[in-house]
């Protein structure tokens, strides 16, 4: 890293503060240029080394080189890796998409939006079982009752069930309903959660927090690597800025610099991305145009009578056309969905 | 809450969402404007009905009218809440004062931090044992050790400990050890944890999330109100914004703000809400002239050998004087420190 | 515009404030619901009763139904408008490709920059000869020197130009040298230059202030279209959120949102709005899919030597793949580049 | 400036872009690190090399050591600036207080603002003649009638006139009326009119622009500055973030910062930086408490009434509880008002 000392830092001061970088066991360079000086310790580490220096009373900033997750790079993989569960594949040129409604509300509903994905061609069902809710007197989620409902649809259906955990203690339990646990926006630093999921096998689809940078976000799913489960797929769902006329504001730059980063798998939500029905078929057209590995997408039989997310949900008729979009530009830029 | 219909909405639109309008249960007061028709429903609840009427097609937007949070609102508890550990008080005219270091590192760092404190005029000692931290490779905390650490300071100086509890199954543990449970910004709207420490009598610190605004944080604070356990404050540390000069946004304008909302107590915290030591005096001031119950700030024996968060810290000496001008303006204002 | 009554206004204070609602030329209508009591005033302007009325101390809050831009909407006129200016098209299923450097910096630069972006299919030509930068030490522009070299550059390739103007008093100056006038983001809200190229009959191609909202974007377009200048076109070009990892935030769900509220085309800036090259190209095909009217394109024959943007400028070969990928995602979606 | 390589940059990679750092005039110094390699460039100006070094294609990224402005750095001038108006005093350990309504509405409405204003202490008068109205619709001020009834209300009060100067072409007129010229949030980077008010020799309050960095901010200075005028004053007026509840979010840490960079006085405006009147007195006083060198505050004979900025304006009464409370805390502190 880079330590940059204050102007009127003294040489004594330069010699402390690189003292101290050498106690950490690295190298300090001494820079000394026309206005400022700076140190280069070199043999960077990723333990708080920064932090510490950066507190020092003679230093104005220091300028971390290395990214600081690992296992998640591709500086440490360069293949790209591909998640499967079923028949969803997401990654390897391959566009997975999985469908269905925000809550899982009756075995009708379930089974009837499992059939209408499908038959547009997704490969993955969501549905929330437990659901987050921001208020405490919205509905819940039908729980354990739920994941039934969704183990049926796959049994029906042959689709990959896709649902979220929301804390450690339920991870054995929606594991054995799930093939893919989802690790929603708000749990995203939710570290317990991470490790937790991090001990099992199943893939892990992880949506970026609102506010959460893109190191942040490698690292949430390094915490998840580091246990020792590689089956990460990272969800872009929208960031909260200014911009109050979308729920979110959905940056789709955020594919490709991943890309540059990270052997992980990318998928995009482009129905919390944006929470306007009628923006998200051309939103999900366009991340595919954006060189996405798969998207996730409400999909409800009725989306006026959702419990939840209805005005962000796509009749099952919406779908297929945006299936059909989807399609072609996948084709154009030469990739299957 | 107010339904404001599409311009092109015919009346026969109108209506079918009058009719489902009436169907939840409330009245429905159609106005027919000069360039669109809104429809007033009368008897509003607070479990969705707005989210199902805006994905509605022929609406254009659904306007709530009441607040989405009830027991923490001044419209329902008009008397400010005092919340008490041992000698710290926060509200009711008195500012609280927390302090300490960001983690607890050993029984030297903790004692000497908590000694600090309390001759400065502290009456809660904070310190982290269990610590989420962005990166799975920094330093997590000494964990029950901590929390012991913690448990002899208070022994010996009187000082209310302020802790966090990052996961459900570690209420019990922490709440053995801890005067106040502190719920960290990531953890905001970690439902389930918030539940948990709901169903405990321990008062409650709440830091808001940083991408949370006031109706999601009141919210949270509804989740553990709504189990029962009245004793919660609310900590503004700080938001994300553009500005990258400062770590955080620190936004004062909340105190009055949620004080014209809610009964709660209002805490700062100056640290994290700047991440810059030299801008902490100031800005610890600033919060007692807004008019703040309380403030919780980062101080170490020695910030340059910190585990985490360093560069936030005072010293003790730093943290002496900055107690002396909150306590100057604390008095301008009519307030006791 | 709906009026929200604080909850404990008495019934005469409502009353007062539906005579001031009256007074205004509104018809007042009140609704006492079981909580509160709003009231709807109908026949709503949009000259400021609105914030007139927010600040009655009676009143929590008052919400508009009606969007303040009048010209540009499309309840006002529903077919979509096209923007010609020589061979560039923007909108009416076509989308335009405005490409070339930042800054013109010299006559072989602009001319091979000219040539490159025609031979891959450009139809307008950018360049800026009058450069507003951040920094007063930067590299101004060659002004009128830069504008010849724009002309000379038509002169051969028969591309339109598209060169920004930055102060009132250069309006006749630049117009006599540019097909299209551009308004820098910067100047988004510069309401004199505004009303001076809204005087005028050239096109006017307005950049999206990067902490503008939609309305302030769509007021802004107003304030040109009010003058009688019907050739707007409006341009996203990314906007400032927390994210740090790209230079702006580009947020494409602007496309479809903008469709449903305005007639005029939409482009989309990927090279300001990522400000990185190797991002551009996905981006620019995502916008494409996006369903946008045209692209603005940073594109230099010598990045590395551009004397200003260089790190978001494509090569002339990386902007011919960029509008192979564009072309085949355009035909996909049923459009033409 | 410091240039980090890309992580697979070849040895002769690294050679070539030393090559091009020594082209600029500076010396190259190569440091090895163990996974990246670094150039430190010494001897950095402030020209653009930066943008230049960091377009290159080896380059990951490039760090700038130094601040990029000059003439506003405390590097450069260490000894705080006072700026002067008339009896108007900000600097120096001097509060001084700016009043006044938003337009200038009337000669009754501008001398019965100016007489209450003086009463309770402000020293400047604030008021718009010239208005940047977000929409062509609303009332754009009394232009230079307005002008005169601020110069009549300075006749009888003796307060110092400032006032909103749009466009370079009113500099001369607005110059010849105000004591102190504005330079609104909208116009912070209208480059030209900042070199306009540079050339005079008047008193500049510079709004910060809403989504300006710090470092944007200071260059804007730097424009005025740079031209000789050295009377620059700083304000910081809120900034755009996802907080909607207040009209901006209002960083008070600002004041702290910027006075650790800049020798420039630094004034808060706490009604646009809140957009709510009853926020104001707090933030007035929390800002006054930060350390700020002024404060302008927007007051009005009758908010109700007001054309604009009703709802952020205090009456006459509330402004003399605020400036009370201000004094308060500005004796706690050590300074005056």
């Amino acid at each position: 890293m880079i330590v940059v000392m204050k102007q009127r830092a003294t040489d004594e001061m330069v010699q402390l503060v690189a003292s101290r970088i050498e106690s950490m066991g690295l190298k300090a360079h001494v820079i000394v240029g026309t206005e400022r000086t700076v140190i280069a310790a070199i043999g960077e580490k990723r333990n708080g080394e920064q932090e510490t220096l950066s507190g020092l009373d003679e230093v104005d900033k220091v300028v971390p080189i290395l990214a600081p997750y690992k296992v998640a790079s591709r500086e440490t993989k360069d293949e790209p890796t591909t998640v499967r569960a079923l028949d969803l594949v997401l990654g390897g040129g391959h566009i997975g998409v999985i469908a269905g409604p925000c809550s899982v509300e009756s075995e009708q509903q379930i089974l009837e939006s499992a059939r209408a994905v499908q038959a547009a061609g997704a490969t993955g069902l969501r549905g929330g079982a437990f659901k987050p809710r921001t208020s405490p007197y919205s509905f819940q989620g039908l729980k354990e009752e739920g994941l039934k409902l969704l183990a049926a649809a796959r049994e029906e259906t042959g689709l990959a069930v896709v649902t979220e955990v929301m804390t450690p203690e339920h991870v054995a339990l929606v594991g054995a309903y799930a093939d893919v646990l989802q690790i929603g926006a708000r749990n995203m630093q939710n570290y317990h959660l991470l490790q937790a999921v991090g001990e099992t096998d199943k893939p892990v689809l992880l949506k970026r927090g609102p506010s959460a940078s893109i190191d942040e976000f490698l690292l949430a799913a390094e915490y998840i690597l580091d246990q020792g489960n590689p089956h990460v797929v990272l969800c872009e769902r929208g960031i909260r800025s200014f911009e109050t006329h979308t729920r979110f504001t959905l940056p789709l730059a955020t594919v490709p610099y991943l890309r540059e980063r990270t052997h992980l798998p990318i998928v995009i939500d482009p129905s919390h991305g944006t929470g306007i029905a009628s923006l998200v078929p051309t939103m999900a057209a366009a991340a595919v145009a954006a060189d996405c590995d798969g998207l996730i997408i409400e999909v409800h039989p009725d989306p006026a009578e959702a419990l939840s997310d209805g005005a962000q949900s796509l009749t099952p008729e919406q779908f297929n056309d945006t299936m059909t979009r989807c399609r072609s530009v996948a084709e154009a830029v030469g990739r299957t969905i």
